[in-house]
């Protein structure tokens, strides 16, 4: 008779997703949600993560040219205002500084006093700071192209939050660039994009679509922007960055001007791009299972968890004394660059619970090490892209020898799992009502299960776009870069298309 | 006939400190003032520095078993006002958030609105914050210690600001810690005094005072203030690091109780302590010449700048041929486990101007290499902490071999010229009238020189500490952990005192 299984994280993915999302941060610790209204405490577990995350994309921007600054977290509302769009978009969402200092308000409590003369925004984004500095460094021609990054963190009044996807303080980087003509700030935001994908593909194990928002969904105050698009296990699409083509709107706004070779001033084109902790909540989303959090090699914060394993003090010592020579051969291995991240697990607890901790944080690879594997020299391994009861002995010298490439096998597999699922769920779709069925949850207890992504024809207008978005809750992610040329029907009108974009429900 | 000799920076540290000061940052091209009241712009070569001290920082900092994790940008009013002293210390100086968006105004403007509830104050420090986290975090002893650092932006409204030393936002690593003992946090507090002690001087080329501060300096709400005071050029003190203990004050604040092994319930003892941007202040004021910045070897952006020497475009392949190869070969040399960065320079700039260039920006060692040099194998140095006509011919080879001991070398140095500073201007005082005189500057053209620091008696009052500030505008900046027991008479009034305290103007 098969038992039935039973799993760490609960409700399951199948009973409730959002659910289930909230409990691996919890069960994994890494993540909580704070006393200030929709802002998060990233523990250290979850923290990690994001310092991998920029170590590695911080690589990529310093080979590709690009150096890190800071500016101010206030922006004067003056600046704000400066381009209209741009204001509109984000003037809902923005927390304003009014007064410089607190004092006693004669019932025993504090009020704010010191009003300033005028307000001040908590940075949602820099453009507009950002340019009143570019605006005196740019004056030629020879100070282009000028390619800035910034690692800060931003705030955004939203109305609901989530942990991670969108909360109203949240940690980013946030590129601005300014060149000399359109054709170089469009390779800019286009060789941003292809990084962004390739940090997703290659750290993150998250296969992504590449392509064009629609006017719609761009960035307020951009001529373009573009977008990675990832697949989440619940079929939904998740934005996983965004870079946006300027054009000289915000140039103009802040008086963003160069001479050019031929000694005439013009505007420059600027661009911005941008990554955030979301991209956490991505990961977390894309590869974990009922039994919790499953963490690409190339990000976790430790590859390797030991857990000793032994009946008394004298095993003890003989077990730790092996494990702790263990560790240090691993830890002089080198992996991508980085070396290995060995955790022994001593605590006084059972061998089971830890290694269901350890399962729960997502750790690629678990060893336990009693005395028998050490009379073998061999070490009892789990991988976290397997299933739990798929442990099995290795040659302790053969895992050293081996440990990389069984992390890169990992890595590869959690990446394949994701490629399937956005393949499984990706489906070209040419019906109005097979696309109205896609679209629409199997069942009232999982209203969140639904078909995936549709390859479907758009006739580009605004209004077909927004009757799919108010019918099915289902926005157009984006129009695939890569896109081949073909003749089709829209799937809300019918008009005539030349191309498919990719519709999803999404974060 | 001696010709005077002309420097890179105007004024000099001489003819006007202050202003020096300010010239080296734009003459290296570090930080501005930005169009927001107090807030600068830290520009990629001071921020560059700025990850170098991070990276090492933090690194020390894991090494020792913290770990980093992150904490909301704002502090609910309440929070704030738990702890009497803290909110007293912090009050007059607060950003305060009122309101959550902007509408229009009716006059084409935009003003605040959504009102909040309750204001929110921008984290000044972050000791309520995190408290009310570690309330939830810390259950049982076994959670002990816990050991937290996080690395963020801070706001403090100070009335007037000075770049990077003293600025309304500023960037910095607060740790906070939770033990189980009073003994535990107060080694602690020690541990990280030691560990800043050993940054300054290892890293930074800084040799420091380490010491309690008096009850008039010490951080609001802390039992007590440990700090590293460093020497600046003009003689003047500048508070580089401090590490508090808080007892078990902001435990009671923020509720932070734990069971004990004997299952009773205790408050925590907590610890916090930090560096900030300020540093980067440091390293200017204590190193730097007339003729711009000077960077120590373990934390400038860049260690070698080459500047390519040639009069016609086959001289221009030929040199940029040899220092392409050349620099690949330094690339791969490391240094105290980071790798050489190596810049040419081939801006279509003169020779001359090349040099002055980066003489401004501090970097450890020159290079021009022309085609005389490539014939000879050899390359052509000059060094930041030799004298700039002080240059001289070494074997390309030999550089290679030698680069990583050249710059130790220049590394020493620049500690021994900083170290030669402290001792020449600290002098044990034991008159008063020697002590008035001492801090009295020598003429009115230069009010900033003056004695330096003064290792004097003080009886403990703070009515005598307060004399001496009111009098000199001399502080105690700190009561050093290493002072010999030795009897004398208060500088001030003269009643008995068993130990000398560190008398100095400060920033």
């Amino acid at each position: 008779m098969a038992k039935k299984v039973r799993n760490a994280i609960s409700p399951t993915r199948e009973e409730n997703y959002p659910i289930w999302y909230q409990q691996v941060i919890k069960a994994a610790d890494m993540a909580e949600n704070s006393e200030v209204r929709g802002c998060m405490v990233i523990k250290p577990w979850g923290y990690t993560i994001w310092e991998n995350i920029q170590k590695n994309l911080d690589s990529m921007f310093k080979e590709t040219g690009h150096v890190n600054a800071y500016f101010p977290i206030f922006i004067p509302k003056s600046f704000f205002e400066k381009e209209a769009e741009h204001v509109e978009g984000f003037a809902k969402e923005c927390a304003v500084v009014t007064h410089s200092r607190l004092e006693n308000d004669g019932k025993g409590g504090l009020k704010p006093a010191g009003e300033l003369t005028e307000e001040l925004i908590v940075r949602p984004t820099s453009e507009t700071i950002i340019g009143s500095s570019f605006s005196k460094w740019v004056n030629s021609y020879r100070d282009l192209p000028l390619l800035i990054n910034q690692w800060a963190n931003v705030v955004r009044w939203e109305m609901r939050t989530r942990i991670f996807l969108r909360t109203t303080e949240f940690l980013w980087q946030e590129g601005h660039t300014v060149h000399a003509t359109r054709q170089e700030a469009e390779d800019e935001t286009d060789l941003i994009l292809n990084l962004y994908a390739e940090f997703a593909e290659k750290y993150m194990a998250l296969p992504v679509y590449k392509g064009e928002k629609t006017e719609a969904e761009r960035f307020p105050g951009a001529v373009k922007t573009y977008c990675i698009e990832a697949m989440m296990q619940d079929r939904k699409a998740l934005q996983a960055g965004t870079s946006h083509f300027l054009g000289t709107n915000f140039a103009k706004a802040s008086n963003i001007k160069f001479q050019n070779k031929a000694g005439l001033e013009e505007f420059a084109w600027t661009t911005s791009w941008g990554v955030s902790t979301r991209l956490i909540g991505a990961l977390i989303m894309a590869h974990s299972d009922d039994d919790g959090l499953i963490l690409p090699p190339r990000l976790t914060p430790s590859h390797i968890a030991i857990i000793p394993i032994y009946r008394n003090e004298e095993e003890q010592q003989q077990v730790m004394e092996f494990i702790h020579q263990f560790q240090e051969k691993i830890r002089k291995i080198r992996y991508h660059e980085q070396k290995l991240v060995v955790e022994i697990d001593d605590r006084e607890l059972r061998g089971g619970e830890k290694v269901w901790y350890w399962i729960k944080k997502g750790v690629p690879v678990r060893l336990e090490i009693g005395p028998r594997d050490i009379e073998n020299n061999s070490v009892f391994m789990g991988r976290r892209d397997f299933a739990v009861k798929d442990k099995f002995s290795i040659d302790a010298d053969e895992f050293i020898s081996e440990v990389t490439n069984i992390l890169d096998e990992i890595q590869d597999n959690i990446y394949n799992r994701a490629l399937k699922n956005l393949h499984d769920h990706t489906r070209k779709i040419d019906e109005q009502e097979e696309f109205y069925n896609y679209f629409t949850p199997l069942n009232k207890e999982n209203p969140e299960i639904h078909g995936g992504f549709a390859l479907s024809h758009w006739c580009g207008s605004g209004a077909c776009e927004e009757k799919i978005k108010n019918d099915l809750k289902v926005t157009i992610r984006c129009i695939p870069n890569d896109a081949e040329s073909e003749s089709g029907n829209c799937i809300c009108c019918g008009k005539e298309s030349n191309s498919r974009v990719v519709f999803a429900k999404s974060y």
